[in-house]
């Protein structure tokens, strides 16, 4: 097997007796019952995903940023320049980001990996260098990548995640840099959710209406070429028009059917317990990489690389913003149950970002209208989550601290 | 002077120049303009009122847990027995309840202030006894309180403010203890912003369906007997057909114009600057103790004290659910400024607390559905507040970093 096969067949889904005990001792705690809202929810989903409950404490936690550049950046989509990616790797190093002032407010280390900066870069102390290519090629005009880069930048992410595991870490936080990078991302998300560009495509870090206007026609055109898009009446029109190559060094691209993606994630949500099949059937893996390649960046194909290593080994994956919600429908599509080591760090102001939690069936704990990704909506969320598993291990029962309970 | 007019003369309102500097800041830092989103007016508006940008990093916190009984539990407006109020401040001494665990997460104290439990208490470590009496009259028979007593309760919680800032503290939280509070909570809301009882009453930690129309009615026989019923075309009523004393130790309450307080606050919220008054005129200063007195609860009274002392101290207080959401009314109406000094933790699920945030002009940073009080929401959002200001003293500038600025 590969690395990216032994990483998703070492992914199990949510125990159902971890969960169903999780479930019994909120309601033994003294608090009336339901009282932490939300965070019940996320004490036992993490519960169910280390398989025991209460959950470990997910401390210490390590934020790994995955930098690279775009090639639809020549389409006009960003009012950024395209060296803002690695100028802003140079601040990450030297600790001058939003996100290193987030990092250190919450205790977690900060690793800046290069999967794909459209420049070479000198080593450095927290930096990784794992580059795949020097940027993606432009996804308006053809497939942003191969399906072996993508297999490359998603076993640089499994090796990240892993070898902060080894080195201690128990919380994993997703973060991103690539200026374009959300063009990209809305681009992911109409070709697994099904949904049209103008809904998910937005304003990234801030573009004027008709720089929108341009995003969305581009993300529209990426989807058209690379034969990722659905008919009038909901069907992928794709399957339909076009005879899409299963494998290739330059593939074509091929949308994974939104509704089956949806109908098996909901069922986990749903039910908070296990499915039978941990990985997506073949057929649904290599329409995922083959839409990843077509339409995605390398710092997505990484992320989702980076959120399927956390799974396998066990330790929870804490979502930034619309880019790792992008990334993460990938990891979903290539094995389901990881969504059940899945929280969602925070709703970004990216209207793409709300599809793609709705399809993973993921409720974001913070929603304060950020847009900035670099991990920084994980990174709040962060302690809300260390605050619902330490519930778990420290607040006394009714019976333990001799408090009435309420009267039937 | 008193003591609460001496801590409402030393409440300033936000500094102009320090927002601007503040927002100016904001923009020189190496994110995009905005991108933080609610962050960012978090940071400003702390600037505002420490007068200086950046604004100090609000460390270490400090929780006050404010404890009291209510004789309107006897109406049966909830399922828990009220010795639940003494057991939980035994649970919290023991540091055993949630409050305990959130503030561990996130380093902060706890002090337990006993300002009208139904019992007495034993001296223990972190117990402050500021007992006013043993619980509240019942709210829906006539006053909950004497002029006398709300003085005293908002004393004491001006003490405690006092104490803890003298001690260290440079972020104070609220929290409080209550059986039946909520129902104290929600006639202190309608009182202040005129809405109606069946919007501003909720479930509380979890009525049924007979119960909640039991409360429901119960606030409105309270709002009634106490003159505080508006009249159906929106004006008080109580005015109209009441002659109320002005002072006494028996009041009959009196509401405070909702209109009045909202254009004065909102006025603050809006611009950002200073209003030319610090404290209320003497006559909305007076109906607003007695509407605390009339509807209000011990802790709903130290509560308003504790965040007019920290305001007065210049440190900002983070404001918990529902409980708080209402003192503060209370407290705004003192001494409007000190809406500025004031951050709101997190919105409860119980329906009045959006009312009294709407009202204040306050947006929460976290909104999960907790329903629990102690603490519990201002905690969670404490490292929030205090990732919005470290990115004010740490995160570099464009120019500082080297990084380019967006496209013009």
């Amino acid at each position: 097997m590969t690395i990216l096969e032994q990483t998703i067949a070492a992914i199990r889904p949510a125990d159902p007796a971890a969960v169903a005990e999780a479930r019994a001792h909120q309601d033994r705690l003294t608090k009336p019952r339901g009282a932490l809202g939300t965070l019940e929810e996320v004490a036992v989903r993490l519960a169910g995903a280390a398989a025991v409950s209460p959950p470990p404490l997910p401390a210490p936690a390590a934020l790994a940023i995955f930098a690279a550049d775009h090639g639809v950046h020549a389409q006009g989509v960003s009012p950024w320049p395209q060296e803002v990616t690695l100028q802003m790797v140079g601040n990450f190093l030297a600790g001058g980001a939003v996100a290193n002032a987030f990092a250190a407010q919450v205790g977690a280390s900060v690793t800046v990996v290069d999967v794909g900066v459209a420049a070479d870069l000198d080593p450095a102390p927290g930096l990784r260098i794992s580059k795949v290519a020097y940027g993606t090629a432009d996804l308006s005009q053809g497939p942003a990548m191969t399906v072996r880069q993508v297999t490359e930048a998603l076993e640089a992410g499994i090796a990240v995640a892993r070898e902060l595991v080894d080195q201690g870490a128990r919380c994993l936080i997703t973060g991103d840099m690539g200026i374009a990078n959300t063009t990209a991302s809305a681009a992911l998300i109409c070709a697994f959710t099904g949904q049209d560009a103008a809904v998910a495509t937005g304003r990234g870090t801030g573009v004027d209406d008709e720089t929108l206007e341009r995003k969305i026609e581009v993300v529209r055109r990426a989807l058209r070429v690379n034969g990722l898009t659905r008919g009038p009446d909901g069907a992928d029109a794709s399957q339909a028009t076009q005879a899409v190559p299963a494998t290739g060094t330059a593939p074509t691209g091929q949308a994974v059917p939104a509704s089956e993606t949806t109908a098996t994630t909901r069922a986990v949500l749903a039910t908070g317990t296990a499915l039978a099949t941990q990985a997506a059937p073949a057929q649904t893996m290599a329409s995922a990489m083959e839409t990843l390649a077509a339409v995605g960046g390398l710092e997505h194909a990484a992320i989702a690389g980076f959120i399927l290593g956390g799974a396998a080994a066990g330790v929870p994956v804490i979502l930034d913003g619309v880019i790792a919600g992008s990334a993460a429908l990938a990891a979903a599509a290539l094995a389901p149950a990881v969504v059940d080591h899945c929280v969602a760090g925070h709703r970004s102001a990216e209207p793409g970002h709300a599809v793609a939690l709705s399809h993973l069936g993921l409720r974001p704990l913070v929603e304060l209208e950020l847009r900035l990704g670099e991990g920084t909506g994980g990174l709040l969320a962060y302690p809300i989550v260390c605050a619902a598993v330490r519930v778990m291990h420290e607040v006394a029962t009714f019976d333990s601290a001799g408090v009435s309970d309420k009267e039937a």
